[in-house]
C-alpha cells in the first residue's frame, strides 16, 4: 500500500478530484480502482505540501492522472464532517488483504492516514481525447465511467461527484464551463448536445445559438467542410482552454 | 491578546464568517474591530475542534457574535494559498503594541498561530433586527458596515467578502437566499427592493412577483392593514428560516 510521506504535508487536509470528460453524448468521470482484493474505487486524491497552494496540489494530482498540465478546475465544496476518516475503508481493505500492510506501515497509517480529514473537492473539465489516463502504483485500473454508472467509491467520494455535477449545472453559463469538455473546434449542434446532456433537458434549436453566443465565449471560424456548401455549419472555438493557477 | 488553545483544534485550518444583514436598502456586513492601537478589522473567525464538523464550528462562531442559534449559512470558498498566514498582521500589531504579548504567548503564536492556514469561508444570512452583536474580549467594537464601506481588514478578509457576495448573487434564486435577510413577514415590494439592492439592477414591477412566486418559497398571509383596504399589499412569510446543521 502506498503511504504518503507525512513529512511536508499539511495534516488532516486532503484533495479530491472529480475529473469530467464528454463522450458519445455522455458525461464521464475518470476513476481509478485500487489494486487490492475487493472492489475499492476512489477519486484521484492526495495531500497538500506545506509550500504548495491547494490549487497547485489539485493540479499536481490532475496532471499525475491525466498527463495534462493545463486543466480547468474549480474547488466546489469542502467536506468537513468530524466523522470523515478512512477507518472503515482501511479496516475492510486489511480484512480482505491481511498481508498487505506491515506493522510499521500500519502504525503510521493509524497515526496519520486514518485521522479525520477535511476534504477539499475540485472538479476538472477536460477534452477527453487529450487525456492519457495514468495508472498509479496503487491502481489496478483507471477508467472513464458514465456519470450514471459511477461505481460505489470509498468514504464520501460518490457524494463529491453529485455535488460537483450540481455545482457545474448551476454555474454552466456564468463560468462558461461546458466548452472545456469539447475538442479544439466544434459546431453549435455539438454544443447543444453537450448542454442537453449536462442539464438533462432539451433546448429549442432556433433559440439555442443566440443563448450561447450571448455568453461572448466563442470565436466563429470557417464553415465545416461537408461537401454540401450551403448546409455546412460554422465551426467554433473556445479560446480560453484553462484557468491560470 | 487572545490566543487559541491549540489543543483540540485541527492545525492550520481556520473558519471565517461573512455575516450579511439588510437595512435601509443596504446590504450590511457585521465586522469586529480589534481592541489594539492601530486600526485592525477582521472577519469573525475561529478554529475547528477535532470532534466538531466545520459547519458546527461556523455555527459556534456565528452564535458567539450574533446571539443567534439558527442561522442560514453556506461554505462558499476555501482559501488555500501557501502564503496565507498572519505574520504581517502579527508584526504590525506588535510594532504598534509592543507590550501586548508576553514572551511565552509570542512563542506559542510563532509556533501555531502564524503558520499557514487554509481558510474555509462561510457566509451567513440574518434578519438584522434579531441580531444582538456580541463583542469579544479582543474586540474594541463590533458594527454593521454597508457592503460598499467595509473597512480594510487583515489578510484576505476583504476578498472573502467579495467572493461571498458573488456567490450569493449567483445562487440567489436557486438556493432561495434573499428571504433569510428579511423579517418574519414582508411585502412583495420589500422583496423587490432587496433583490435590487443585492443584484444592483432594477426589476419591472409587473413581472417581479411572478418570478419570485415561481420559486415556491413563500407563504402568502393576510393583507397588510393600511387603512385603504383595496390597496393593501399581501404579506408573505418564508417558512424555512435556517438550514439544518
Amino acid at each position: 500500500m502506498h503511504i504518503p510521506s507525512e513529512e511536508g504535508y499539511i495534516d488532516q487536509v486532503s484533495i479530491h478530484c472529480v475529473i469530467f470528460g464528454y463522450h458519445n453524448k455522455q458525461l464521464m468521470v475518470l476513476i481509478p480502482k485500487l489494486n487490492y482484493k475487493g472492489d475499492f474505487w476512489a477519486l484521484p486524491s492526495g495531500f497538500v505540501y506545506q509550500d504548495e497552494d491547494t490549487d497547485e496540489a489539485a493540479r499536481r494530482i490532475l496532471q499525475d492522472r491525466t498527463g495534462l498540465k493545463n486543466i480547468y478546475l474549480e474547488s466546489f465544496k469542502t467536506m468537513g464532517k468530524s466523522s470523515r476518516n478512512s477507518k472503515d475503508f482501511i479496516r475492510q481493505l486489511t480484512e480482505l488483504n491481511p498481508n498487505s500492510l506491515d506493522d510499521q506501515t500500519k502504525r503510521r497509517e493509524d497515526e496519520w492516514f486514518t485521522r479525520r480529514f477535511i476534504g477539499i473537492g475540485y472538479y476538472a473539465l477536460v477534452d477527453i481525447n487529450r487525456v492519457v489516463a495514468q495508472k498509479h502504483e496503487i491502481d489496478q485500473s483507471i477508467k472513464w465511467y458514465p456519470i450514471k454508472a459511477v461505481p460505489q467509491m470509498i468514504m464520501d467520494h460518490n457524494l463529491l461527484v453529485d455535488e460537483a455535477l450540481e455545482s457545474i449545472c448551476a454555474d454552466l453559463d456564468r463560468k462558461q464551463l461546458a466548452f472545456h469538455l469539447l475538442p479544439e473546434t466544434f459546431t453549435m449542434s455539438e454544443v447543444k448536445e453537450l448542454y442537453e446532456t449536462i442539464l438533462e433537458k432539451s433546448f429549442a434549436a432556433n433559440n439555442f445559438p443566440k443563448k450561447i453566443l450571448e455568453l461572448n465565449a466563442l470565436e466563429r471560424l470557417e464553415k465545416k467542410f461537408t461537401g454540401a456548401a450551403n448546409k455546412a455549419p460554422y465551426l467554433y472555438r473556445f479560446p480560453k482552454q484553462s484557468n491560470p493557477s
